[in-house]
């Protein structure tokens, strides 16, 4: 009992800090932000040694831990870092600070009245606190992601890589210290489970969380906290090949959105096939399809066109992660919709198909992140969808919804520039009317 | 236990009606939306005396309870209508289908490649529910601007408005029932605590919640459910009258934020002024607070200046919602900053000054959703902002901050349009580049 409580003390000091280190951040210049990445970029750099040596030793313990049955060898080949890794994350680090800054962007501005000047301008969430499994490599990168943004930041890796992300985040701190404007406390790092349970209980403090890991663990992180999630559980996206669709096309962009890297999360797991086209479209793609090594399961009006196993009916909730695949075949491009509506993740989803109605029917009908037309489902990303630096994939509708870059991590103020203006002026028998003129203005601090 | 769960079925039941109803009324056109809700407006006129007669029997319960001490005259105030207040609403109504529409607009359109076109177009939430105490026009207001951004409506209103609530409920029904395009599962009601339990258990189904009434019921909310919630709970607000203020122009400012209307959330709290001033302007505002009934308390340096009573610490942490006003004395801008932060509810905060570098350090320095120039913490407000419809005022920082108009019942969605696009072809050894063009075009369904 009253561990938890020094826990919780020590804790809450650690948020505190990012608070005010938040405020502070919140008004550094973009330059020297960039400044401070580059300092961080060269200091990964730097110690390299320093870090193969700690994550050497979380490897070691790990390896130890998988002979006896308890980690997998995928999260021990997640955690392993060598030299070629830390450059790569040196270079992520530096091509975050080549974005263009999300920061004191003038979003929206409205004159009110004559003299009374109203701006919608982009400012920092304030603290944003990470929850990752295995990889230490995303330490550095929500790191840098929330220094760009001008958030404070709060880190907390698994167990598994405790000695990585301990000098990771002391080699982050480092770097930025000497800096002026970079307030000290910018990166907190949390080790103990029970300090997740008590940063996941401080709301009114902590102002967005970003976990990283397995479908389950970003669900249980959604269920324990009041604090606003950024991320997604599950994928679960269709293509639907329409009656009216190229087929060919169709063959390649199936092909494309299971096989090109099937682990992902915008990666198909059901097709959905106009039972018009089935017969004529299934066999070459099951054939192209079971060379490639996919395991297809289908329903009964697929089994009658070609010898694929048979789906259940969890197969149509099923995120496979891998070379699998469930086909069904459906009327009409109503029922495709219906299907994804039931079973979707609300992630990803493609109709290939030449007529237009068709394609208004399915991307207006369905209720997604993002909806395709002629295109694989894995273009949905941060990167392909010209973000620049991806801070996650949100299958939440509030906020941000889809692949969320910079943007994500800001929040706006309002601004309003006045003269002694005062409401009364504008109430009762006499009121003054508002004039409600838009601006093509930028807020500039102190001036109107 | 049993009962429990019949409760529960139903409320699944409601809310997958809803779902449905959400999907098909985020096709409807603008138009229909508008007769839809121009028809709630005309039905709210005709049954007006079945309207006034619920109504009355309401009153008649609660001032039944009222003479027991359950309930305040201010809430039998609220629960009351009359012909006048159903005009008003009907104009509500009319007004909000004037109102822009938020749904299907381009918020940004880019070019990945040549024929590969993405459009990020503004989309309904899905369902939308909301909580209130006593006032039912708050029914038909939340299902008024739910209808305009074509969402699905939860309506849960207090007991004591209960009769009012269920005709306001089927008034609204009955009257978009006969219009094509517009799903009869729409707009639910719930009357039952177990019911509103329930709902907010929903968070994979329900995407917002809205609650309206005192601050320890959104409060309570907050802390009871997953699903995202639109609102705030205090407002404690700040005017800073700094060493370079215009002394005149200040003292009509701070009159103006605390008396004009003391009851909303706008209003002033604590005045903070500058010690270099203090001696000059405190005696003139003081007479003229006093003039206007204001309960005045003072840190020991104002008391030195004037003779109010004595602030403790509380008062900096205290919503008064009346007549009252907290005083300190403050060293310079930065001591101003640091008290806002401390104590401020991340409202509304205005500085009075001639110094643009002083404002610039108190509009920077502050995280509150509004911060002020020259101009009463009273403007804080989503009509006086020019965003037309109010959808609520939030002090949370995802999402919406600030006046909310009906874009904070809006997400968005990707819209992808390709030629068969692949991701093979932009990875590997011969990866094509993406052009990453901004586009000044509209999204239109099926077209590229």
């Amino acid at each position: 009992m009253s561990d938890t409580t020094a826990v919780e003390r020590d804790t809450d000091e650690l948020v505190r800090d990012s608070q005010r280190a938040a405020l502070g951040l919140a008004n550094a210049d973009e330059a020297v932000r960039n400044d401070a990445l580059r300092a961080i970029a060269d200091a990964l750099r730097d110690n390299e040694s320093a870090i193969l040596d700690a994550n050497a030793s979380d490897v070691s313990a790990a390896e130890d831990l998988l002979e006896e049955g308890e980690y997998t060898q995928a999260l021990v080949d997640r955690l392993k870092l060598d030299a070629a890794k830390i450059e790569d994350i040196a270079e992520m680090v530096e091509s975050v600070a080549e974005q263009d800054g999300p920061l004191g962007r003038t979003l929206a501005a409205r004159e009110l009245d004559e003299g009374l000047d109203l701006y919608r301008v982009s400012v920092p969430l304030g603290v944003v606190a990470t929850v990752f499994e295995s990889r230490p490599d995303a330490l550095v990168q929500i790191a840098a992601l929330a220094l760009k943004s001008g958030n404070a930041v709060i880190l907390k890796g698994g167990s598994e890589a405790s000695e990585s992300n301990r000098i990771l985040h002391r080699v982050i701190r480092e770097a930025t210290a000497g800096i002026a404007d970079i307030p000290d406390g910018w990166a907190g790092l949390v080790e103990a489970h029970e300090e997740v349970d008590r940063l996941l209980e401080l709301d009114d403090q902590i102002d967005l969380v970003m976990p990283r890991g397995s479908s389950e663990f970003v669900s249980y992180i959604q269920d324990t906290t009041q604090i606003p999630v950024l991320g997604h559980t599950e994928g679960i996206c269709h293509v639907y090949v329409d009656e009216a669709a190229d087929l060919e096309m169709a063959e390649d962009v199936a092909f494309d959105a299971k096989v090109q890297y099937p682990a992902v999360c915008n990666a198909v797991e059901t097709l959905l096939v106009n039972e018009s086209v089935a017969a004529e479209f299934l066999p070459g793609l099951v054939e192209r399809y079971e060379d490639a090594g996919v395991e297809l399961r289908g329903d009964a009006a697929v089994r009658e066109i070609v010898d694929v196993g048979a789906a259940t009916d969890d197969d149509w909730d099923t995120e496979y992660g891998d070379l699998e695949l469930s086909i069904a075949v459906v009327d009409d491009v109503f029922a495709a919709v219906d299907h994804v509506n039931e079973h979707g993740s609300k992630h990803t989803e493609s109709i290939v198909t030449e007529d237009l109605d068709a394609a208004e029917a399915f991307m207006t009908g369905i209720d997604a992140a993002s909806v395709f037309h002629n295109a694989s489902t894995r273009f949905a990303d941060g990167y392909r969808y010209g973000l620049g630096a991806e801070v996650g994939i949100s299958t939440g509708k509030v906020h941000a919804r889809g692949p969320v870059g910079l943007e994500g991590l800001t929040t706006y103020k309002y601004y309003l520039e006045g003269d002694g203006h005062l409401v009364a002026s504008y109430s009762g028998e006499d009121a003054l009317p508002y004039t409600h003129r838009e601006l093509d203005a930028e807020w500039t601090p102190g001036e109107r």
